[in-house]
């Protein structure tokens, strides 16, 4: 009997898609183009870019939840999200699907089946940022889209100096741009926030790497932290005036904001890993 | 008697505004949104921005000599250019003048007075080449405008075979692009070049260079060494085929042209120098 064969082949099929899936992805992406990572109507961004390829997937609207927004023209080499799923389709094929259909300025490294409880944001234990700048009198063309060009004489020890003072945990008012946290949802650590490792490395003469790993991070911190340093290591602000800004818990006695292009999130920690 | 005094005065400047002068121009660029170096009328073309900006300078049409051409989507870190005028206009001021008005694309690092003699394409002795290539499964978005991707593995022994093959005096017709030479201007050496240098090094797991240096190169010369050389990297071709493409002279023996983007001009050679 052909037919009850068929409705047999058909319930398995039903109940496997069904089975509700949780899927991970790994995604890199070049933020000079795009608005963010924030799904926005009228703009594109990151996660509205891969949501759309998703949809088209999964047929179905999918929400993608990342480990954390990035700001227009930030860049990642490891952004976390996940998505809940009932379809059947392998991690594999979502891989290759979406980097089929997205543009090449956004690409998944890699798609993972996790647990149902697996939360590409809550579980988050840490992430690392670095900013680039590039001293060099002229910028070169290659680099004007992931440094920033700062072509000055800079006191690297006081700025070190500086990414000391910052290592642990404090209350980052002064480095917290306004309309960071959302008024309607006050948060009980308010702008506490713990960082280990703040350091400073050069990659060649006329480079340099600010890495920053934190468990968590306030709208533009690294960015106002960096604008700040910098203030400080052409001899614009001392160390002191720094660390006095830090303790001060008020952003108008800090730096400016250092533009989006040069920083890149590197990396996001989950529990269980080094 | 005033009026003398600033009759003598203009008189002088008048000399110096006719004395001639021949200045270099050291240039950096991101090829991918131009149509090459050299001018067109339809396109923008990075000689053709220049040109406009020297004009826009200088007040009067400059013709700028680039040491060669290069492809569109073909990058440069240290092209070489001369141009001759009768300003005045100070080396240091022709490059922020033109840093001013030029897109971030195109950078000029060095502007310098030369003797009347120096022609950058005459003079030049030898360039570098560089064509880079990723071989990860998933093309980082921060490189896909400088390095082709290539996601196979390698046979690396077997492309350094075929660059040992290349280096010295040869006939590169079987790597010539067709209308690569003027019709009208027969040249004596033919398709003969002669390569100094031809490498292969690796950068890290997933990235290579391939070096080049030599007196002179062909239209798409490189980026068919390459195309052939990544034939035979990933199997396709034996370095036997390799050798007997390269001896027939015959173009259609030897693999595809490599995309422009992975190419890199990285210095010109004069004499008087290392």
């Amino acid at each position: 009997m052909p037919k009850k064969a068929t409705t047999e082949k058909d319930m398995v099929q039903e109940i496997v898609l069904q089975k509700t899936r949780n899927i991970r992805l790994t995604i890199g992406f070049d933020g000079t183009e795009y608005n963010g990572w924030q799904r926005q109507k009228h703009a594109a961004t990151i996660q509205g870019e891969i949501e759309k390829c998703l949809a088209i997937m999964t047929t179905s609207n999918i929400t993608l939840h990342g480990a954390g927004r990035t700001d227009a023209g930030v860049h990642a080499e490891a952004m976390v999200a996940h998505f809940v799923t009932s379809t059947s389709i392998s991690c594999q094929a979502f891989t290759k699907g979406l980097n089929s259909m997205l543009p090449e300025a956004i690409r998944i490294f890699a798609a993972d089946e996790m647990p149902l409880d697996f939360h590409a944001r809550f579980n988050a234990v840490a992430k690392r940022y670095q900013y680039t700048i590039c001293t060099s009198r002229v910028m070169p063309p290659q680099q004007r889209l992931y440094a920033l060009h700062f072509p000055y004489s800079l006191d690297f020890s006081k700025m070190q100096a500086c990414l000391d003072l910052v290592i642990g945990k404090h209350d980052f008012s002064s480095f917290e741009n306004q309309g960071s946290r959302d008024k309607d949802k006050p948060s009980r650590k308010g702008a506490i926030r713990t960082i280990t490792q703040a350091t400073l490395n050069s990659i060649d003469e006329h480079h340099q790497h600010f890495i920053f790993v934190g468990e968590g991070f306030l709208r533009h911190m690294v960015r106002n932290m960096v604008g700040t340093i910098l203030e400080v290591g052409r001899g614009q602000m001392s160390v002191a005036a720094f660390h006095t800004a830090l303790l001060a818990k008020n952003r108008s006695l800090a730096g400016p904001t250092a533009p989006p292009h040069g920083l890149t999130l590197k990396k996001v920690y989950y529990e269980k890993e080094s």
